[in-house]
């Protein structure tokens, strides 16, 4: 937009400073708006998605992860990075049997989120489902995770007391709410 | 905890892949819950202060700021990192006053989130403060940023309709809503 010319900044040059097997950074040197330049390191990521499977009984199916570089078991809503150019809504589903073991009949995506906007390009998808099915979880090797189920009151009592620090579940928990209020809607489709 | 033992993974090595000017990134070996071996890459970062001014009025004080990795302006709550093993409320004083101008008679802490659990440390302490006096800000050079103000009904509007999309504002409109509400309590001190 033109009325946001005192903010924006411009690409002169972008120089690849890390490709490791999974991070992969750039240093890009950026013309500023007062003329000047600056510039700026950055992770590309293919984005990903969160799944906030609500059962029949309105718990949600949740899971317990380590997370190495918090150093510990953390709180999550499912979530998973898409395979490339992978539709979000394949992913989701691929997702959520691959970690929990769970289809669902019935999905509605609710927003998205930037985790880190200083640093990284990773937005995260929010999706909802329901109508859930168990089967058996088929997960990655070098993955391990247990799945568990909670009240939403759980949850925002976690979110609160600390239990939960993950941004994109605090942020799922927020939608929850204000869904589970009427606040917010959701347009379910089978 | 040890019941956790089927989750935990343990550092073998650790191996600097990137050290930027912005970024610096670890790969480490890891010993996974099985007995097998992974490699976990991650962004080390010394963590960083949100701040939730609340205007005599009402309204929040608020920034619009381009965002390099996002390719456009985001609308936020005000934030800062660390300077080193900087006191988090110490920053969170400072980089108020920076970006904003503002300084604020009274500040209580909420709490903490992780922005992005899987390849970084950084967390993110939650502040909200009022009492605000203004007078000129002292952005740093290479920022530009916009600050302007929004009621509470507006903020969580936006986060509803995807004009939010930044995790810390998010979570900082998160845990408004709950306060404003009665459902979180703060503990104000002067």
């Amino acid at each position: 937009m033109t009325q946001d010319k005192h903010l924006i900044e411009e690409k002169i040059a972008s120089e690849e400073i890390l490709k490791g097997r999974f991070l992969h950074a750039f240093r890009d040197t950026v013309r500023l708006p007062d003329g000047g330049t600056a510039t700026r390191e950055y992770v590309v990521h293919p984005g990903a998605v969160m799944m906030i499977p609500i059962l029949e009984d309105g718990r949600l199916v949740m899971e317990r992860q380590y997370r190495y570089p918090m150093g510990r078991v953390m709180v999550e809503f499912p979530a998973g990075k898409l395979d490339g150019p992978e539709d979000v809504l394949v992913c989701a589903k691929r997702e959520l049997l691959e970690e929990t073991g769970y289809t669902a009949a019935e999905w509605v995506r609710a927003g998205q989120l930037h985790p880190v906007i200083s640093y990284s390009t990773e937005f995260i998808d929010i999706w909802f489902c329901r109508g859930l099915t168990k089967s058996q979880a088929k997960l990655d090797d070098e993955e391990f995770l247990e799945v568990f189920t909670a009240t939403p009151q759980q949850v925002f009592d976690w979110c609160r007391d600390g239990t939960i620090t993950d941004s994109k579940t605090l942020i799922g928990a927020f939608w929850l709410q204000n869904i589970l209020a009427g606040a917010w809607k959701l347009d379910w489709k089978p």
